[in-house]
């Protein structure tokens, strides 16, 4: 394969990224891929102030299309595992148990599960919006699962306008790169994601009910939901949609009928999506838990539900991960070979043997925290000394982590655009597959995979996450090769 | 009428404008309608940063819908006024031979203008972008134009957005005001302009030519110029857009061929579209000017050509407002007292009765420099003061200006959107109508009216422009009554 279709572009196409930066960033400017800026102290707060075009990388990060086709496959599988799994409420309340101890985020998560069990809470309606992220090994040549988000999966609005950017470049100047816009997939996460909500609102079945979305108070990647908001309003103009902009403690009154509907605004709630609640940081006082619990108990279709929002969780992850787990919720063994495939090494701290493996070799591994949120994952030669330290500390002082073998993804230099300032970079990519299910009794409404996320980032970073700064909103570029 | 209907919204109406205001400001950030933040240093020059949703009014400005039809009628007149106007070499140095020497912007283009008139140059191909700007005189009822713009006339881009956000307002909350989103016309000006310049460049038929559009370096308001530029690429793939960025002092290489073509960067240039060239500030050193008489002795389309721009000085409007003088140009008697209809009282400041009038009457008229740009215009007891001043200075003193009978629109109260905060203020609107032509000797090859512009802004200001952050961009929504 030539240089120019790896990426590296030749003496023209160099000429032209100073004129490509320009089209792109204007692009985003026009087509609304933008973020609120932190150097406005109110671009979190006041929508259209403060506004600066998304980090993106200039071109799309390339994929092995049988990566892709894998990873694609595995959503609907993990859509069906993470209902399933959702409905053993022992083994969430078994499995997280130790985290309990250590950890309060988790463990006021499990009161709330606790008290849906005693009363038997049922959840016909079940909707799930998930994003499975991956990194491709470059040791293994394989896919290997980061983690499965259950709440909030960020990014479904502006993901897909990377996807168009990316395109719509190609289009003007992949000649010069030897790229061909037809090699980037489709990506329609928001405006399925859209379909899901209005799906789920419709087999709650009351005309007037409305779906409320659930954000923080302050949310630079406000944008990212307003886009979601607009193909909900543009497709399905029936429901009203209400952005709850006080968090959890959303005004209500409580409509205490047969059914215990949740109502606000005089209207009925039929569908709570939470674009807020995956941190302890969203919980200030016991208002916002008093309002989880008071939506938990609802007849209001949660995406998520408290069940799965704990089968998001990294413990369970792990729990996973062991041997003969997965053949309790699933049946069918190519998909549970499927699923297994992509499971990186995923241990308990009370495994002696691999805790001593990582103390030793602290440079494969990754100490992984119980808590949400990103940007807390410890690495390399770190590793060691938390470990060495949670050991003398003893009790279940290690039972807050997990440990996960490190990935180690191949790097390739990238054009990273930040504040209309082009970077090149030797980056490394995360996939992410968007997944949407949706199931009213025995009868599965949806399960597919619904579009994708590429993030790419320094790779002499260790952290993540592209509202921290490090990492760029990305798409891809399917090859027929292995990477 | 209720008062609802009238834009004073009754008190549900008013509960809602909260968040009327945060949809209509995401709803700008997610659909290009931004402008560059004056915060933002960069803003000007980098796209993609420093971006702000444009000033806008939450909903639009009423309008009767004989007056719409009036002014979308004498679009095509104008546009066809402009262009035999332009073909009198004469009329135009002669009419302008005064001001020539008390205004060196004039001058120069002057200059060109005649030197194109010794080489006899023709201009086979005629494009005109245009926006006719109108008050609607509360006085006398009736459509007043308040000017005629024939080089860079602004906001074709951000217009349309606005017609579309109104729309879209007024489809969600619409019934809380009593309005009907079909009473807000269409708005197609930036893709209508497109369409222009591509027939243009159709018309001058070299296939591999190319489009240039000349910008200030500095432009906040770039997005619209963006839009446009959008526009042409999505309809128009086969033609490659420059956007020149260093504005006049453009880099040429001069092909001096049979057919004096212009030909930048190994293309042929078939038309040049000024969006810079206006103001004496885009000519800050003589390169500038030779730049200016090196298009126009060229064989590419100019919109405009020298000889439109100069139609489009407030002395020509003075001048073709004088007795006689439309016939000039127009048979067609129905026109011409259509023309004749919507034009204010102007004068030259020759006619010594009209200067004392306003001497003694100054709140009656509006005192206008011969300078483009807007924000130099005289009003109230200043039109005393600089009238007395300039009559003791005596000699061509006089020529720089004209007198305007002074216009006054009805103030009504509009909802006014800027940063995010939206601001109740008494306002005055004027509606600007765009129109495009083109031909080819002898064949109109279009002549329409091409959307429009509404601008709204507070009364009690006396200047204009929304880059001078008076005003906001606007659109109209139609009655049937009289205002």
């Amino acid at each position: 394969m030539s240089a120019a279709a790896e990426g590296r572009p030749p003496a023209a196409a160099a000429a032209a990224a100073g004129e490509m930066v320009r089209e792109a960033t204007a692009w985003c400017a026009l087509h609304g891929l933008v973020v609120g800026d932190r150097a406005d102290p109110r671009s979190g707060t006041v929508p259209g102030v403060g506004l600066v075009h998304a980090p993106f990388s200039l071109l799309p990060t390339h994929l092995p299309e049988s990566h892709w086709r894998q990873a694609c496959e595995l959503a609907p599988i993990f859509n069906e595992l993470v209902d399933r799994v959702s409905l053993d409420g022992d083994f969430l309340q078994d499995s997280l148990s130790k985290t309990k101890q250590v950890d309060d985020f988790t463990s006021r998560l499990l009161e709330i599960h606790r008290k849906m069990m005693e009363i038997n809470k049922e959840e016909n309606i079940r909707l799930g919006l998930h994003r499975s992220d991956y990194m491709l090994d470059s040791e293994t040549n394989s896919l290997l699962q980061i983690e499965l988000n259950t709440i909030s999966a960020s990014f479904p609005g502006l993901g897909s306008l990377v996807s168009e950017l990316h395109r719509t470049l190609i289009d003007q100047y992949g000649h010069l790169f030897c790229l061909d816009s037809k090699r980037v997939p489709g990506n329609e996460a928001s405006s399925q994601f859209a379909k899901a909500l209005a799906r789920a609102w419709n087999e709650f079945n009351v005309d007037s009910a409305v779906i409320m979305m659930i954000v923080q108070p302050e949310e630079r990647n406000m944008y990212d939901q307003y886009w979601l908001a607009k193909h909900l309003k543009e497709s399905y103009p029936f429901m009203l949609f209400l952005s709850s902009t006080c968090p959890l403690t959303i005004h209500y009154t409580w409509h205490n009928d047969y059914q215990e509907n949740f109502v606000r605004d005089g209207k009925t709630v039929s569908v709570v999506y939470f674009r807020a609640g995956y941190t302890p940081n969203d919980y200030p006082s016991e208002a916002e838990w008093a309002a989880r619990l008071l939506l938990e108990q609802s007849s209001a279709v949660k995406c998520p539900s408290i069940s799965y929002h704990l089968v998001g969780t990294k413990k369970i992850q792990q729990e996973l991960a062991r041997p003969k787990v997965l053949e309790r919720f699933l049946e069918n063994k190519e998909e549970i070979t499927k699923i297994r495939k992509c499971f990186a090494g995923l241990w308990s701290l009370d495994d002696e043997e691999i805790v001593k493996s990582a103390i030793q070799k602290p440079e494969l591994f990754v100490l992984k925290p119980q808590r949400e949120g990103g940007g807390n994952n410890i690495y390399g030669i770190d590793v060691r000394e938390t470990l060495i330290r949670l050991q003398k500390e003893g009790g279940d002082a290690l039972a807050a982590y997990i440990l996960m073998q490190r990935i180690f993804p191949k790097a390739s230099l990238s054009n990273l655009v930040r504040g209309g300032v082009c970077h090149e970079a030797l980056t490394i990519s995360e996939l992410g597959i968007y997944g949407a299910y949706l199931r009213n009794n025995d009868k599965v409404v949806m399960n597919e995979q619904s579009g994708y996320l590429m993030r790419t980032k320094v790779s002499s970073s260790d952290e993540g996450g592209v509202a921290a700064g490090f990492a760029v909103l990305d798409s891809l570029y399917l090859t027929d090769k292995a990477m």
